[in-house]
């Protein structure tokens, strides 16, 4: 069995796409050709294990993570724990990877899928509300699909914002990163706005003049109660796109505006509908609202295993 | 993380009273001290995947194991999996062991539990129907609680009935161990029977002057269709012992004469409920039916990984 950690990740999605890989496992969502169970998890007062299986014609994988916010205070990670991935004749367990890579990668790809697919090509100007790995993945995604120039962050922890916008620079040498002192400025400077907050309430003003135009890709919200998205944007829109219909069962920033009547569910519709589409987004308005499932985790998972293969890379468990 | 492999485990559990991890275990369960959601599985064609979780006061683990029937022709293993334990206060990934051990030694475990509670002290004999690696850790765990000097083995497969004998040898070389012809003179010359198949009808004769009197730990029916236990040996008992409520709705030893009318379910009484309680079941015939449950497999991998820990036995991983 073979176990690759944070480092061994690192180095392999460097030479892989992961927007490609995400496109065809958008494509296996869109043919249906998977199964996956409804997610299962442990719940203890604010604590909870997510158990995320997903089998398809080629993989079985299964992600397990442990969300415990209050290791934030122990300064250790929120979000930590285990892919397992088995082999597909036998069910012999073949691979395990460290399960928050693969989660930061994927939810990057797969906000950079989202942006590749939904917003103007010329875009050159990205602005992050939420600065935490999630948000670093993002941006580090969003650069290989558009060619960035300036990178506006905001986050209230001003000490871990500039933390943050150091270990950026390093990874994005070439791009003018900079803080934002307001969410406001932000919007205004940015064409595509990445949020990436637990939060529950809209991390931007609720004002239509400063969000025409503007293209959100919003990764934030996966419970009821989470919203980061302003009412006002609902009005400028036409379409919500989403990663996959779980969304709508699942978001406060999808759920809410739904029981509020400022979008109705035909509006909604998923990447892998859109995708094939040429459609030019240059002038529109657009969300991208996703929430992550497991069939785009094992497909991540898969890849970056079959290339650790290749380049010999990991550590060989005896089983 | 520590990883346990199946060298490892089988080094440890030498070291430790699994059966009074056990007595803890189902003390835990009386006092429904723990979440256990229903099982989840992936299922295709005769494939399954199950996914096997439980938190108590101090302990998260999850088994994920493979059934894959087709294995067996394959030579390769037809249960295999991992179990996942983690830190019950950060969340973080702590061990992962074998879990085709976990299953095996547990399952012992809880045939043995099952006998040191429901069969008579002085038994001396016992049989085994269905020679496989559940049968085998189930002799092991089963001369623990009683003083066994013969056991009788039945199985169709000669050749593989040969190799077991040759190996429960190794293991256990102040028993008796022979193989027996027929299940008929198996049941005669035994006290305790148990049975570790995956068959779909009764592995012993339906015939009530045989079976008066006998003690039965019936491991193998975990699905409706599944039957060990001919319709005659609920005749001879008062009450059927089972290790968890869930049989009733699992094992088809349990459905199957509940939908006849052989017994109902007042009859049904859990391991828990007359552990604590002084039984003479000597002259007795009993039925002790066990299908799992995570709640088990957690509170054993626990006892075997902080065992580990103190012994500094398995191979670190880093995160």
């Amino acid at each position: 069995m073979l176990y690759l950690n944070n480092k061994d990740i690192e180095e392999i999605v460097d030479k892989i796409d992961l927007i490609e890989i995400l496109e065809k496992g958008f494509q296996m969502y869109g043919e249906k050709n998977y199964q996956m169970p409804e997610r299962m998890h442990l719940n203890r007062d604010d604590d909870t294990i997510l158990y995320m299986p997903c089998i398809t014609k080629d993989i079985i994988g299964t992600k397990i993570i442990s969300l415990f916010p209050k290791n934030k205070e122990k300064n250790l990670p929120v979000i930590s724990g285990i892919m397992l991935l088995n082999d597909i004749d036998t069910g012999l367990p073949k691979g395990i990877l460290d399960g928050s890579s693969i989660t930061a990668y994927r939810t990057g790809a797969l906000g950079a899928t989202g942006i590749k697919h939904t917003t103007g090509r010329n875009c050159k100007n990205i602005g992050l509300i939420g600065p935490g790995v999630q948000g670093f993945h993002q941006l580090l995604l969003a650069s290989k699909v558009r060619n960035i120039e300036n990178i506006y962050i905001y986050g209230r922890n001003k000490e871990n914002l500039k933390d943050f916008i150091n270990r950026l620079k390093k990874k994005l040498p070439n791009i003018n990163i900079r803080p934002a002192d307001t969410s406001e400025e932000l919007v205004k400077n940015s064409e595509i706005i990445i949020t990436a907050t637990p939060s529950e309430s809209p991390v931007m003003p609720n004002n239509k003049e400063l969000l025409k135009g503007k293209h959100i890709i919003a990764i934030g919200s996966y419970k009821y109660k989470m919203r980061e998205i302003p009412d006002a944007l609902y009005e400028l829109i036409d379409e919500v796109y989403v990663d996959t219909e779980l969304a709508i069962e699942e978001s406060g920033d999808i759920i809410q505006p739904l029981e509020k009547g400022l979008i109705n569910e035909s509006q909604i519709k998923t990447l892998s509908e859109i995708m094939s589409k040429e459609k030019d987004f240059a002038k529109k308005t657009t969300l991208f609202k996703c929430v992550g499932m497991a069939l785009l985790d094992v497909v991540v998972a898969e890849a970056i295993f079959t290339t650790a293969l290749k380049l010999n890379k990991g550590t060989d468990i005896p089983l």
